[in-house]
C-alpha cells in the first residue's frame, strides 16, 4: 500500500466526513462552541467571512427595493400563540424569559426575581412581531407594499447542535413584507430565492436546485415554501435558503387588514424569507478538501496572503519592502467592486506552520518571496483550490491577480456543479433507490446516495415511509416538475405529475 | 402679542423639551415604542442612520487595528458573578432566561416548561463571556494583544425608558480587548475614546467633551471609565460614548493568564468600549428644531430630495426625465468617499405635505421642481439646517452640492459649539451654583442650567449631595484638570486640583 499523502486535516473527509467537518471548523478559525449549550462564538476569520456575505446579500435586497429596520428580539407568548401552526413549530425548542432581575437569596446566591406577569420568547424568527408592527403601520392599500428586511439574531432551543449548521443561537436576516395582492406576494417569494440562487451561485460558487418544499417541510404556518438546496460533497443535501408564501395567515392572526381601492377591507398577502450562518457550513462541506477551507474569492475575507521568508536577518528590510510594495500594487486591482485585501503576514513564527495555517484557513491566493524570488523579480505563487504551484514573475502576478481570482470563482462553481451531477440519478425502481442510499459500510457509512430524481404520488404516506426507511427526505419539488414526465411513484406506484428530488440531509 | 410660527412640531423646544423629543423621533419615523416593554421598533429611516453611524465606525476600529466577531447572547449567571462589582451592577435590571420551551398545560394554555439547571441572562454588556473565551484563547504573551470589536444587541430591563436614550433592549458595539501590559491598555482606552470623539465631531457634528468619570459613576467592575459627554440643547449632558480601563479585574474573574517574556505567568490587562443607538438621541437633541430632525449630511440616510411639482399632468413627464438627469448627475459626486444619495419622491400626494415629511426626517437639502424652474433651468432649493431657499441654476446646483453639504455638517457643528459655550460658566460660589442649576418654573421647568465649571475636593459626600439637592452629577473630570489651577470645592471648600464639569443630564 502507498504511503498516504500527509494531510492538514484529520481525518480526511473519507475517513470521517462530520468529524472531518468539525476539525476544518477548528482548524480554519472559524468558530468554536461557547461554555452556553449550542450557542457559538464566530471567530473574526469566521465573522469576517459573515460580513461579506451580509454585504453581497444586502445589496441584492437593496437593489431589489428593501430597506432594513430592527424590531425587538422578545415576543410575548400570545404573539406566538395567535397562529396555531407557527406556535405547534417552534414552542417545542425556544428559550423563555420569565423573570427580569436576579435577587440575593438566604443560600447567599442570586435567583431570578421578577417574575413577568407574561412571559417572553426570545425570537426563533419574527412573523408574529413584526406582524403586529405592520398592523399598525398598514391602514390603506396606499400603505403597501412593505418591504422590510432585518439583520439580527434568533434563538431555537436545538438538542443536538452543530457549529454553523445547527446552533441555539444564529445570525441571519429575515425579509419580511406585506402586498396589496396574492400575485404581487406571490412574485414577491419568488424574486427573493431567485436572490438567493444568484446569491449561491455567483458569490459562494455552491450550485443549489430551487423548488417547493412538501407540505411536510413546510415553514409553520405558511402556505408555501419554497427553497434553495445544494449537495454537500458527502452527497447530502443542504437547505441554504427559504422563502415563504405566507398567503393572509399571519395577517389574519396579527390584524394587517387594509382599506383597499373599492373602499372595503381587505387582509395583506405576507412573505417571509430568511438566510443563516448556516451558509458558511454549506461552503465549508461544497469545497473544503483534507487540507481544510476553501474561500470562494469573492466572499473570501482576504484574497492573498504574501509570505516574506528570511532566512538571513540582513534580508528582512529588503524582502519585506518588496512584499509591501508587491501587496500595495494588488491592492489597486478590483475584483467585483472589491479592493483586492492582501494580508503581509510577517509574523517571525515558523515559516511551515504559517504557510499552513493560511492553507487550512482556505484563502485563494499564496504567494512566497524568499531572497531568490526578489533577485528574479518574482514570487511563488500557489493557489489554494487545484494546489497549482509555480514561480513568476512579479508584474505579471500582479496584472493577472484578477483574472487568477475570477479563474478560481469559476473553477469552484464548475467542480461544484461536476459533483451534483455526477451524484444525480433518476431512479425507477424502489430497490435501486434503496441501493442508492444504502452504505456499504452500516458502522461508519462512507459517501453514498446523492439526489435521486424519482416520481412521487404527492402522498404523504410515500414520504414518511422513505424516510423512516431510509432517512430519505424530499428535498425540493422542482418548478419544472411536470417537464420531465409523468411516471409511477417510487414507493406505491400511482400516478406521478413528475420527478422530485430525494435525498438524505442536514 | 405677535402670531407665533407654525412649527411642524407640537410643542416645540421651549414649550415641552422632553414631549418635543417624542414627536421628533414619531414625525421623522425613527422609531417607535413595541408592543413588548421598553423595547423599540427602529424604522427603515431610523434604521439607515444607524447603518451609517455602523459605517462610519467600524472603518475606524478596522483602522486601529480591530476585527470584528460575534459571542453568544447569553450568559450563564454563575458568569455574571464572577465579578463582584459587575453583577451587583447589572443583576437588577436583565432578562433572565429559565425554561426552553412551551408546553401546553391543563388550562389548555402554554407554560414555561423545560427548566433550566443554570438560569442564563441575555446580555446586558459581555465582559463575562468574552473573558471566558479569551482564556481559552490566549497561553502566552504572543497571543497578545487581543483588538476585537461586536456589533450586537443588548438587553438591560430599564423601568423608565425613552426612545433610543434609555430602552429595554438596544443595539451597541462593544469593543473588547486584552493587552500584556497595564501601559499598553491604558494607550487602547485612551485610544478608542478618541476614536469616538473624532466621530462624534466629524461625522454627528455632536461636540464632545472627554474625561474621566468619577467612582461613582463608572462602569461597574473597571478601575477606571472615560467618556465623551455633549451637551443637548435643552443644556443638560449626555453620555455618548465610553471605554473602560478594566485593570486585571476581569482578567482574574475570567482567568486570562499567559505566560509572560520571562517565562513567569500574568493576568492580561483588559479594556471595554462603547457606543449605542443612543447616539441618534444625542443627534437628535444636538441638531433637531421645532420643525423636526436635522441630519447631520455624513450620516444622513439621504442627501437631497428632488420634488417634482407637477400641477398639470401633460407635465409630468417632462419634469420627472429633469429631476431624474438632475439626480443622475448629483449620484456622480463623492461627498466624504460616499455616493451623493438622492430620492426623487414622484409620489402622488399632496405637495405640501410630501414636503413637511421631509423636513420632518431632517433630509439636508430639498429642491423643488416645477414647471418654472424646469423652463429656466433651475431648481428652487432649500437647505434645512438654516431654512435658506433660493432659486438656483440646476448645473450650479450640481456643481456646489458637495460644498453645500459640506456647508451644512460644518454649520452644525459650529452651532452646536456655540451653544455648548454660551451654556458653559466658571462657577465658584454655591449660591451661584445653585441658581444655575435651578429652574426659573418648577412646574415645568424652561432650558437652564449648562455645564457649570467648578472645583470639587474628589469626595463622594459632596458629589452626593449636590447630587441630591440639585439633580446635578459630575459629568467628567477633564484630563487637563489641572491646567486651570487650583482652588476650593464649591460644595465644601476644601481644596481641589482643579475644575470639574457639572451638568444635570440623561
Ligand atoms: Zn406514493
Ligand atoms: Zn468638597
Amino acid at each position: 500500500m502507498a504511503k498516504q499523502k500527509k494531510t492538514a486535516i484529520t481525518p480526511t473527509r473519507d475517513e470521517n466526513y462530520p468529524e472531518w467537518y468539525q476539525q476544518v471548523v477548528r482548524a480554519a478559525e472559524l468558530a468554536e462552541n461557547s461554555d452556553v449549550r449550542g450557542c457559538m462564538v464566530i471567530k473574526p476569520w469566521g465573522y469576517a467571512l459573515w460580513e461579506n456575505i451580509q454585504r453581497g446579500l444586502d445589496k441584492m435586497f437593496k437593489d431589489t427595493g428593501h430597506v432594513n429596520a430592527y424590531f425587538p428580539i422578545f415576543i410575548p407568548k400570545s404573539y406566538l400563540e395567535k397562529e396555531a401552526e407557527h406556535v405547534e413549530g417552534f414552542a417545542k425548542e425556544c428559550a423563555v424569559v420569565t423573570h427580569h432581575r436576579l435577587e440575593q437569596g438566604e443560600d447567599g446566591k442570586l435567583h431570578p426575581a421578577g417574575e413577568l406577569e407574561e412571559p417572553l420568547i426570545v425570537r426563533p424568527t419574527s412573523e408574529t412581531i413584526i406582524g403586529a408592527t405592520y398592523a399598525k403601520w398598514v391602514e390603506s392599500y396606499r400603505d403597501l407594499p412593505i418591504l422590510i428586511n432585518q439583520w439580527a439574531n434568533v434563538v431555537r432551543w436545538e438538542m443536538r447542535t452543530r457549529l454553523f449548521l445547527r446552533t441555539a443561537e444564529f445570525l441571519w436576516q429575515e425579509g419580511h413584507t406585506a402586498h396589496e395582492t396574492e400575485a404581487e406576494a406571490w412574485e414577491e417569494t419568488r424574486k427573493m430565492l431567485e436572490v438567493y440562487k444568484t446569491f449561491a451561485e455567483e458569490f459562494m460558487a455552491m450550485p443549489v436546485l430551487t423548488g417547493e418544499k412538501t407540505a411536510g417541510e413546510r415553514f409553520p404556518g405558511a402556505v408555501s415554501t419554497l427553497c434553495i438546496e445544494a449537495m454537500m460533497q458527502d452527497r447530502k443535501a443542504l437547505q441554504a435558503g427559504t422563502s415563504h408564501f405566507l398567503g393572509q395567515n399571519f395577517a389574519k392572526a396579527s390584524g394587517i387588514q387594509y382599506s383597499n381601492r373599492d373602499g372595503g377591507r381587505d387582509y395583506a398577502w405576507t412573505t417571509s424569507w430568511g438566510v443563516s450562518t448556516r451558509l458558511i457550513g454549506g461552503m465549508i462541506m461544497t469545497h473544503g478538501d483534507d487540507d481544510g477551507m476553501i474561500m470562494p474569492p469573492r466572499l473570501a475575507p482576504s484574497h492573498v496572503v504574501i509570505l516574506p521568508i528570511i532566512r538571513n536577518e540582513e534580508d528582512r528590510e529588503a524582502i519585506l519592502a518588496y512584499c509591501n510594495e508587491i501587496a500595495a500594487n494588488l491592492r489597486k486591482q478590483r475584483f467585483h467592486e472589491r479592493e483586492v485585501e492582501v494580508v503581509v503576514d510577517s509574523r517571525d513564527i515558523n515559516a511551515g506552520e504559517k504557510g499552513w495555517g493560511w492553507v487550512k484557513k482556505g484563502i485563494p491566493v499564496r504567494a512566497e518571496v524568499g531572497p531568490r524570488d526578489m533577485a528574479n523579480n518574482s514570487v511563488f505563487m500557489a493557489r489554494r483550490d487545484t494546489g497549482e504551484k509555480q514561480g513568476i514573475d512579479k508584474d505579471a502576478f500582479v496584472d493577472g491577480i484578477v483574472a487568477t481570482l475570477e479563474d478560481i470563482q469559476q473553477g469552484l462553481l464548475q467542480r461544484a456543479l461536476a459533483h451534483r451531477a455526477e451524484n444525480t440519478r433518476e431512479i425507477d425502481s424502489y430497490e435501486e433507490f434503496v441501493q442508492f442510499f444504502t452504505p456499504e459500510n452500516k458502522e461508519r457509512p462512507e459517501a453514498h446516495g446523492g439526489f435521486a430524481m424519482s416520481h412521487w404520488c404527492d402522498g404523504s404516506e410515500c414520504e414518511d415511509k422513505i424516510n423512516d426507511e431510509l432517512s430519505v427526505t424530499i428535498r425540493t419539488v422542482p418548478f419544472d416538475r411536470a417537464e420531465g414526465g409523468a411516471g409511477a411513484c417510487i414507493c406505491c406506484g400511482k400516478p406521478s405529475s413528475g420527478r422530485v428530488v430525494f435525498a438524505k440531509s442536514y
